[in-house]
């Protein structure tokens, strides 16, 4: 928020121009779906191979088919923003959770403390285990898997909760240590 | 190391079988280069399109054409795996700051104490900023920034070392929470 | 959230029945400005002198005279409620943010990572200090006093800084160890 | 104690002159009972109405009726403030547990490590709790409100509990934050 | 405490019956200067060589010449001991700090926070410096070293500092982790 | 690794010329035995009284009868110095770890992560105490004791492994704090 020129990040890192013609479809179809280009897109978007490397890792995490629900998905995302303080991904993923769920005080309670919402016992089982992931991994021991287990969810399950984990441990970082800012759109959203 | 059959990490997902074409290849191509298919790559082939998400994402990162030299982005990998305490990471990519620098201490000091090798100004900016993203990537400011710039590194730089600390803060977890193993064959090259 | 029943705390503490006359003009006057009463004024309940004493502290340090405004004391509250992640405080001082200042992301970036917020340099020191006294206040030496001196601030000033961050220190632990809940009012005002 | 004057904190705020009848009392009493004025109030003496704040909730929570007894909460206070190692509080309240327990070991065991004190089942969860409070009162959740229930604390017994923590995390950080000094009396007390 | 036998930790571990002749004099001396056998030699004496050897490097540390007088070697033993919560040696070196320098109250300090006691540079730099080995030695580098040289201590005062720093992390370890129990009449000594 | 002189740490503290006849022979056996003169040994030689301390302590704990083997007792040199990221004991006891087990991914498991290693149960018990002694040394409380009683370690071998905990808690420091060099044939030892 300190830059006052319009690049997303505060790296002096422009998209390039112009944009081929498959990434400006990809960021049209983002503004007829979301009402805007996200601006980690367009943080990528100095470089079309990274930029479709993110988003075919990103696609395949949070919207391919998955023993986890969408907004189980958005869930951890927001969780493992919050313990990494990140603004960008709390912004962003907290209108998710919002969204999918109808619910807004459980977005806020994603981003504030996750212990505080109101979950049965598979959702505080992986939340549980996303927060240990974050910040203790190296701890990880399999009694931690078995506890996801004993609630029901399947070996695919528990590597797709911790990719969930690991990727927005990537972008966290990747957002807060290039400056990004969220698009000023998603605070309003679904509250 | 507690699992007695084949399965690179603690989960039973299997490869599948047979792999696809340009998956077998692939991982023949590694055979050839490297004496093995690295665990990380037979984890992720349970599900092709998470390996070749997972592969390209790693190749751009990793190989690609950047201002790091290839030294520099395994230095900060092990740097990164080395806070996290990855089992895997650090054997795998000391082996490669071992193969690359031809300096088995310096891939020693990367595991054990970054700040004990012998660094040039540029290379500790860059290991110190690194440190500072994995643990605390909210209190990254422009001054954080400012202080890589100083020592000649780029804006496009920049963007590839949180880049890769990203990655490894995402690839930590992936195979610390599953129990990834790392193939034996690490230990002792480049020693 | 776990409890079915209207309690405003995990506690089994009921109001006194029924409230003494002045309570409940307090109360009836909370419902006229604010539309609620917060559940922490009920919590209090229980023990009149108990809630009196409270309310006593929380108004002078809050709404009386100060060289802090009343918008920089909320946002010291919330900086110091999402760094020991209140729950009730968050949400209820969020919204005061949001109120106080017209600006939704304010009070956002207040919960998420004070450290994105626009901040001219007098803000920026007051919830330096502000996150340090919370986070090891036995390390704090005179030079960081001298640092809000330096921006502006008088001696007094220093002590309603030092005192909103305390009193913060208090409440947030009040809340998070007794369960209590936010109204649910709070979550949608002044988006 | 690095300045050389009479303030009782780094502050340069000086006591109202002359004080207001009903405090001159209150002090009065001080000096007759305890030989001193502590220096806590002359601090809060800049400004009557803070100090009377600050006084009816100390006097409720820490004189008024409670299932706490005296000891218990002194013991609380100590254990608190050896945490946020606030050297005005555990130098006063230090003093406290001696007297009032008759044993000055209990009180240099409260400053050092309470757990290496001959404590009680009822004590020993008293003073766990309250160090999970103090440190991480986020993650405080139903069980360890239970576990104190299992020793014999009712509803009333654990606000008491929480209110003390929370005190002291409070006028922890007022005393680091403003520098403020023991009244040299204490160090010798009841030794 | 929690023992009700004559051990001098929660170890059964008697001393060796009869004592040697040598240790049998060493004890009779402290008798005659301390007014009792410290626990800790006691505990050390169920295997000779080892009290021998522990007396011997804690002998050589403390009490032989250097560049640091005994109360500063004495001030950095109890600053460690407080960081680690070391109960024995909180108790018995406090004690020794109090005798050293006549000044209860710095014993007093040096347990509860020594950046409260009124300090001159030189023994500020020693107990920052004695912090920092105690809590992140591996991010000690040369610059923490020229801190002491400004301040005026030499290559071999250093070394010192570094000696009882470490002395203390290893002795405060041996006391906490066996329960070692210091003996009651330390808690009086020089008030 | 900074300096570019023959001294064994970064202090200007020369060995003793000539050395002691029993100092020199001591020495000619090391270079027998391993091939050099450990730079532990040279950094101490700058005062023989010193040395002869230390090397007495060390070889009593490292070499002497004790339940638990050398191999054991290697591998809690290594867990503790990998904790506290010594460069100098993890590069010399890895070497010894690997030496002793003829398991070289044994000695890389204890510097990168010991909860990957292969152990059986009083090993692993004995390595999750050592963290803890390390870490939290003022927590450890009777059931960590007795867990391991459990797993069969006697009175006796429990004091042996705090003592080597606690020992290499301090020289760990004494390395890292005074820029001790490990010698450079270590790295390629029993790879």
């Amino acid at each position: 928020m300190t830059s006052n020129n319009d690049l997303p990040t505060a790296l002096d890192l422009p998209m390039v121009v112009p944009l081929p013609e498959d990434t400006q479809k990809y960021f049209d179809v983002c503004v007829d779906k979301l009402g805007m280009v996200p601006n980690v897109l367009k943080a990528y978007a100095f470089d079309i191979d990274k930029l479709n490397a993110f988003a075919a890792m990103y696609n395949n995490l949070m919207l391919a088919d998955s023993g986890l629900s969408k907004l189980e998905r958005e869930m951890i995302a927001v969780v493992v923003s919050s313990i990494n303080r990140c603004w960008y991904c709390q912004v962003a993923h907290g209108a998710a959770v919002r969204a999918l769920s109808g619910k807004p005080e459980l977005g806020e309670a994603m981003v504030m403390n996750w212990r505080m919402a109101d979950l049965d016992a598979r959702q505080h089982a992986m939340l549980l285990f996303s927060e240990k992931v974050t910040k203790s991994s190296a701890e990880i021991e399999e009694r931690d898997r078995q506890a996801l287990r004993v609630v029901g969810f399947t070996e695919r399950d528990i590597w797709d909760i911790v990719s969930v984990v690991g990727f927005f441990n990537m972008s966290n970082r990747m957002a807060s240590a290039t400056g990004m800012r969220p698009n000023p759109e998603y605070h309003g959203q679904a509250r």
